[in-house]
């Protein structure tokens, strides 16, 4: 097969490095696969061109609009992931590895669009939790924002995942409204190279929102911006070289960085050879170590178990470990494919030669290259280590490839220790079926660990594994995992937006977030708002209803209609007796009852259904006699379909007085 | 007056410095106050000491205890304020000043105090967000938790709030449960001594929860690890230093910086000089750069001006600064004090002359020394800057002192870019009644501002204006700004915590957070949950009801008896088109009102009242002839008072064939 030559995508074009072609060979077979630069680039100008075009047009849209560039993204992925999986043998990686990389990735964009649309608004502006009352009166008020930041992500990737290592990336980038600059690992890049392919093929992301580096970044970081964000994920010594760079601290460039880690697993101190948990302990062990040939940055590197099971769980890694064929990638038979390249391969053993010093390579050997002497194949390799405590290299060097050490603690603090002792991990996973235990572990461990996951026999046949991040979760770690988060649902969206706090009048704070904020000016209704469609309601549209008084009849009613004949309502000695009453009072549902008939106006119209009500709060009792009435309010309006939006309207109950007795949000859905 | 030695607080002890004192002099008069040192001091030792002592202790309180602990420092630093008041004078401060410095960092506290017991759990461990389903049937699910950081928050603060700049760090520092040493700039060290002092007097904090260090910090950063926070407040060249020191970078040290920026106050485009805001403006410009004499990070250095109204903002400002008296701060009639020190006066009129490059100075002789030759006072200098574009010092240079520079600006898109130009500041004002140009603001330079406060006719009474950071807001910003965040509330109090992604069974998930999950096995009441009292209702005990039919009666007679006659409910052919439901259907609020019934035990008992619904959602229309059943169930509970708690049960209401129709958490307050 002739090597391709690979291209870069700048500044809205294919373009190949202008001389210093770097060989990539298959893992495989050492066969040079493909040929790569990015010589001559002008990378100053690419991040000109991202913030330029990418920027504003990607900002234009609205979450929901960026979300739906997410799934047509992913489909066009999916119709052409052949041609990935096709490119992907050559990188080691089987039919099941490639899923992790190819499926995986397209399956975090899939759960980006569905969250970007349910989760965030319909809009550009991001609203970040309550607004916060400055003033006795309430003229001057505060409310945190998100913006998109207006500079570019630039994505350092590795060479493990070429595909999911992008799209996870991408996702909350996009959803963010920021254009990406994507450097991968050059030994995988070819599949990377093909990914942004099909992507920038099928037309979906306005110009400037993608580039593509393939080869050295050159003077990039010199053009970096306190806009921008870097992204890394790779080595420790890499990390620490690009996070110093002066233009990095000068301009406060945020800086993320994934690096691998030492993660433990743990068998729990309740765990014994016939228990369920530690079954899937050694099957989880020898996945971790073999998926991928072990080259993740979340695999188990340290397994520890209790000191009474450590050759039991010896042996049964063994046994386990016996079954795992190594070879070639495209055969099905196959189960575990070869390491990125040998150079890697070489790092692995030089890593495994100073971990075994700690203790005893227990199984596999470490100089075996089986299948192919030309490809990057390696045996599993399974050490053990007697003494933890007396150990250094278990805990600080991390063999990246099929490599994983058992050790023994002695109790649960003791593994606790233990797992801490990495000094920082992306993840760590707990075999228990003792919730004190894992309430110890999270408590005691928690703050050195980025994900911690508890399987045990009711969890397990659904359990996503140790070393899976899911979109929906944080993934990234303290200390020496780098400190970074990524993903974690729309929590990774906002590492691309920057937050701020406003501050002023709620009409100003209202205008900005488009979205009702008490103390601002209200638009009296002029017909009743359920006779209006979705587009013509306008925020702060508010609806005065007549008032009703609350009989002791009505309450006597409605409790015997529906049932609740709660003493508060019916009976005088006992609820004066009630600290928080002290007399009879209307029920809370009564009070909702009959604010909805004074509010809601009965013929079809555009109101389709109310479907819910959040944060209701009753201020204040009702006694038989006061009155109540309703002021009813646009407060926020997000369109679902092109023909449907729901409501949130401020409900306010108030007496007589004009005191409030309950306030919520109201929600329907509106014909548009 | 002789000079105080200042001490150290170290490893539980008072401890001067062994040698090498430091002259801290008076801003006023040039005399020595005090003498300091931090020699000899063991740094890793008082590291460890909040580890093994301060952190366990203080994580071993929950949120509200600390909370408590808090209000009880509060308590203590109002009663002897005076002390502080009087040492604050030799600062340079006027009592207008330390008033700021010293109620200021007080009112911190009692805002943290308030916002920990309303806004965080009786618990240790926070939950961030929402339970996460990571598989199909529910066995395995997601949830992220915050944990307290193991190790100790390292404070290195600004000359130029001694007291506030310490409080403000270490309120939301003691939230999160973790330990603190402070290092105060040396300048006003003395002020911050007397504050600890005060505090630790006081008895409240645990041991080793508060160091100080009165001088260098020695090889303090040599022993940092993951788990330590360094939270800095000073220039951007130390802060440079800092961040990429070896250790801070090996361990991912969280480093947070918050630097002096180049903010920016705008006049809007809508003003004119008889406009309410052109007076506002003007007296904000002069109250920002002569309270604190100008050395305030959040004061304004650049003053944007419509281009048209330079001339008039320009007399306007000068007008208003003649009135300002330079003087003693003991005066009552001084206006504006001392800067803090002769050196930082040099460095504000070497700073001076770079600014007056790109322009004039139009008001103050940088050169002059008012009040008293030996103290560290100047007159207030604005500066004049008519091509804001071709000018480089007026956007790069800052003065620390009372110091500011006005500029035109063409069009509204013209004062966001000369906004932005700063490159990143903590805060940015506008002056303006347009609320389209406050959204173009939010939009087009949110990202480069950590604040935006808007000023205008309605909110000018009650503002708190554009230098004051509010403990509910978030304080930092990006770029030049140092790219940190502090405060916001609780925002800042995870600043100190780990957020960690936990996954398992939702079993084990209500173990650890001690909260009902959906999918965790319940605990069948044996008696009826209103009958037992807040401590005695496990997490999980669920009532299951009987059922109850709805019938069409029972829909008429609720709409007749509320008055909600909504179609959807009374006419069947209406109804039937509706796309929601496709025939009649009963009222939510019947829905809600017949649960009621149906899970309420009437007579007293330890339940005092429902006082709120939360996250209701109806999911399936109930129609005419079909019967609801609700279970109910402990969720979480709330400790609000020795007697009294607060309970959220989850609802839900299914229909005969088990699916859910409405779900919701109800909340109650129930006898401890």
């Amino acid at each position: 097969m002739k090597p391709i030559t690979l291209q870069n995508y700048a500044e809205g074009h294919w373009v190949a490095g202008a001389g210093g072609l770097a060989e990539l060979r298959s893992a495989v077979n050492g066969d040079v696969v493909a040929l790569t630069s990015s010589q001559g680039l002008d990378f100053g100008a690419m991040l000109r061109f991202a913030r330029e075009h990418g920027g504003p047009a990607l900002r234009k849209l609205t979450f929901h609009q960026r979300a739906l560039m997410l799934k047509a993204l992913a489909e066009a992925l999916t119709a052409r992931k052949d041609e990935l999986y096709e490119l992907s043998y050559s990188t080691g990686a089987t039919k099941g590895d490639s899923w992790i990389d190819i499926d995986g990735g397209i399956g975090t964009f899939a759960v980006y669009q569905g969250k970007g649309r349910r989760e965030l608004p319909n809009d550009t502006i991001l609203i970040d939790g309550a607004v916060e009352a400055l003033s006795r009166n309430g003229t001057f008020q505060g409310l945190h924002v998100y913006t998109s930041l207006q500079g570019v992500a630039v994505h350092i990737n590795a060479f493990n995942f070429p595909v999911w290592g992008m799209l996870e990336k991408l996702a909350p980038t996009f959803l963010a409204g920021v254009p990406a600059i994507v450097k991968p690992a050059s030994a995988t890049s070819y599949l990377t190279e093909a990914a942004v392919r099909i992507m920038l093929e099928a037309n979906i992301l306005p110009k400037g929102a993608l580039q593509l580096i393939v080869g050295a970044t050159g003077d990039l970081f010199e053009h970096l911006t306190t806009q921008d964000v870097v992204s890394f994920t790779g080595s420790a010594s890499t990390a620490a070289k690009l996070r110093t760079h002066p233009v990095i601290t000068r301009e406060s460039v945020r800086f993320v960085a994934e690096q691998d880690s030492l993660n433990a697993s743990v068998l729990g101190p309740d765990a014994s050879p016939d228990s369920p948990e530690f079954d899937l302990f050694i099957k989880e062990v020898v996945r971790e170590m073999t998926v991928k040939a072990g080259q993740k940055c979340t695999a188990i590197r340290r397994g520890l178990v209790p000191a009474k099971l450590l050759d039991a769980a010896q042996d049964a890694l063994k046994a386990r470990l016996e079954k795992i064929t190594v070879g070639d990638p495209r055969d099905e038979a196959t189960k575990m494919g070869a390491l990125v390249s040998t150079s890697q391969r070489n790092d692995v053993r030089d890593k495994i030669k100073q971990i075994a010093a700690d203790g005893a390579i227990v199984y596999g050997d470490p100089n075996a290259s089986p299948f192919n002497e030309k490809g990057a194949f390696i045996s599993p390799v399974l050490l053990r280590c007697d003494k933890p405590w007396d150990a250094r290299a278990v805990h600080d060097v991390e063999a990246f490839g099929p490599v994983s050490t058992l050790m023994p603690y002695q109790d649960g603090a003791d593994a606790i220790a233990l797992a801490n002792r990495g000094k920082g991990s992306l993840v760590m996973s707990v075999f228990t079926h003792d919730t004190d235990f894992a309430g110890d572990v999270v408590h005691s461990s928690g703050s050195f660990h980025g994900r911690i996951a508890f399987i045990d026999r009711d969890s397990a046949k659904e359990s996503t594994g140790h070393g899976s991040p899911m979109p929906h979760m944080t993934h990234g770690g303290p200390g020496r995992a780098g400190g970074g988060e990524e993903m974690g649902g729309i929590r990774g969206v906002k590492h691309y937006m920057q937050r701020t706090a406003l501050q002023g009048h709620p009409r100003v704070l209202a205008a900005i977030t488009n979205r009702y904020i008490a103390g601002m000016p209200v638009q009296e209704a002029s017909e009743h708002p359920f006779r209006r469609k979705f587009h013509d309601l306008p925020i702060g549209y508010q609806l005065k209803t007549k008032s009703r008084e609350i009989t002791l009849d009505d309450i006597e009613h409605f409790a015997h209609f529906t049932g609740d004949t709660f003493y508060a309502h019916m009976d005088e000695a006992a609820a004066a007796a009630n600290p928080l009453f002290g007399g009879r009072v209307a029920h809370g549902y009564l009070i909702l009852a009959f604010a909805a008939g004074l509010f809601v106006d009965p013929d079809p119209g555009p109101v389709l259904a109310n479907y819910g009500l959040d944060n209701l709060r009753f201020v204040k009792p009702v006694k038989p006699g006061e009155a109540i009435q309703v002021a009813l309010t646009v407060k926020d309006k997000t369109l679902r379909k092109p023909d449907q939006g729901e409501v949130r309207w401020d409900v306010l109950v108030t007496n007589r007085e004009g005191e409030t007795v309950a306030a919520y949000d109201l929600l329907t859905m509106n014909a548009a």
